[in-house]
């Protein structure tokens, strides 16, 4: 199905990207041509006192720990501190429709034939067309250009499913594991995949917040990044954790989830010593987690992505309360989470999504 | 992870190229670098008095209808005749693990850089390696040089799952229904998508018999193409039919799908005046014989790809025998054909695979 033309830049006063750091943002520099139009929302992790630098002529606003604080008052204690899972704050205090986040780790790639790739742009294209959750399509996205649905694929099922989530990949250094980064810590991904695909209706991803855009509107208060880093037992499962809620409620609702392109450089791998002190448990407890998450099943009345995640705080307290505190800890999180959510977005704790039919 | 090296040519005595045709051979010529080792099975569809040119040095037996007739007896009615549905005989009468089966007007493609794919070979991998079913890796296969299992990925999944079937695509004329052929005459597909990925684990997919590998062993009797073409309402869909049967049994017995490369050269596009009066009911049945495919359940007693069919016959029959009298004999023809198969192939009739866990 052929796409339509889109205005240049795309979604100008609709999209926020969310950005959360502990260091001077330089790599802006690169994105210029790509971000410059955009509003920026910066989320500054760690020392608040410390001034971090944006390259002049962005449009931006920057929040600190204090201004979390002050914003949110006691609810702040649901927003994570020294993980890179504070950047949900900025998805919270966003008036947009549109959220891309990207870490300031990452540089503008190439494609094969060497040209720039406008992440942003890709990821506003994936969004805008549905999705196919309920059928897979072995040409990919038939909604590319050049490309359509094959033989076999039902009629009915062909106009898709509005789209919630863009997962972009990673050129260089893959998304990997402390455990696989320290057998292999020369590899490197190379290979160019063209293809944006629907991740199928009941089908779990491993989704990571390096290079991720959502429709705020139909699925923001489910991408909350939990509760890890400072005073946690946890880190570096923020954006999983984020997956899993957001699939199985994107399941629910009928919302599509696409992964694929664009990709973005990502330039350097964080230390896997680090890494594995960080993951250890999540290593361990995802192996339960998972299991949950694909079994879980949400009732009809859970009509909008609120309902629905209250509901899945429930039945993950009952179920994981008992084998860590940790995870009454992060149930509490997640209902604190949506009651700062609808505080700061009041319009939109009103809006039913619907369930899938 | 890295794939182990692998002796050429690859399973030369365990893989049979089963090939359905009414013409003369002459586009293995262009395949002779990479088919010459292996044995050919050829299905002659239509008037047997015709003479089939093979090309001198390819080893090869060749089945018309009377052979299938002497061959089969009676039970000879569940094999189609004038449509490449007969191809499921050469499944049948193959005494070999492997089976890659390929239409005659495909020819080999080449990848973006030139180079020649070998499409047999990219097949015998995505065989030989496992498959993931059970959760989606973003960074496709993992087992693939140069790429893992991303960060999130649980670890107790990352054996996999045997493959079962691997589903190669087409560059040059898309696989299109005759509907979208008619909208989109001049449509090629042209994009080259480097990725082999797993189908996961209750989705289905429309499968293609044109440029399609699987394991005899482990697959062979859900691999019936049904009853299309000469005497019958339907054709064209013949290896949708077999793509539903086989996906769910996999999914009950805990094997895996993969599609992507390789990619083969599909010359040209049949006609689609013919294609839409073979394909109409088709179109219109789907709707409703998908929705069946998605919800079914197997029993636990269902040990065997065998007992799978057999139960998978029986469910069709009582919910669709009402719809249209073709569905009792489809249902009829799925029966004959597991008697069939289990007469010539009488040792493979008693192997338990075990339902998945």
């Amino acid at each position: 199905m052929a796409s339509s033309v889109l205005p240049t830049p795309l979604l100008k006063d609709e999209l926020d990207i969310v950005i959360p750091t502990i260091r001077n943002l330089d790599f802006l520099e690169m994105w210029r041509p790509f971000f410059q139009p955009y509003h920026l929302i910066i989320i500054q992790d760690g020392d608040p006192s410390k001034k971090i630098n944006v390259p002049e002529g962005f449009d931006y606003e920057l929040y600190n720990r204090l201004d979390i604080n002050r914003i949110l008052g006691p609810k702040a204690s649901c927003i994570s501190f020294k993980d890179s899972a504070c950047r949900c704050f900025g998805f919270m205090v966003s008036k947009k429709k549109y959220i891309y986040t990207i870490d300031d780790d990452c540089f503008v790639a190439k494609d094969p034939s060497g040209k720039e790739i406008n992440a942003l742009q890709q990821h506003i294209k994936n969004l805008l067309s549905p999705s196919t959750p309920f059928f897979f399509n072995t040409l990919y996205d038939p909604y590319a250009e050049g490309a359509d649905f094959v033989r076999g694929y039902p009629f009915s099922l062909r106009e898709g499913a509005p789209t919630a989530v863009s997962h972009g990949l990673w050129l260089n250094i893959p998304d990997y594991d402390a455990p696989t980064q320290l057998v292999k810590p020369m590899e490197r991904n190379t290979r160019y995949v063209d293809a944006v695909l629907t991740i199928p209706k009941g089908t779990l991803f491993p989704m990571c917040g390096m290079n991720l855009a959502f429709d705020r509107e139909l699925i923001g208060p489910a991408m909350y990044f939990g509760l890890m880093g400072d005073g946690q037992p946890i880190g570096r499962y923020d954006d999983m954790w984020a997956g899993w809620c957001t699939k199985v409620i994107c399941d629910h609702l009928g919302l599509g989830v696409k992964t694929g392109l664009p990709y973005i450089w990502h330039s350097k791998a964080s230390n896997p010593f680090v890494n594995l002190k960080k993951e250890y448990k999540g290593i361990f407890w995802q192996e339960d987690l998972i299991p949950f998450f694909q079994a879980v099943s949400l009732p009809k009345d859970c009509t909008t992505v609120q309902k629905c995640y209250i509901e899945l705080s429930k039945q993950f307290k009952e179920k994981f309360g008992k084998v860590d505190d940790y995870f009454n800890k992060l149930a509490d999180g997640m209902v604190t989470w949506i009651e700062a959510w609808d505080e700061l977005n009041p319009s939109a704790a009103a809006l039913p999504n619907g369930p899938a039919k």
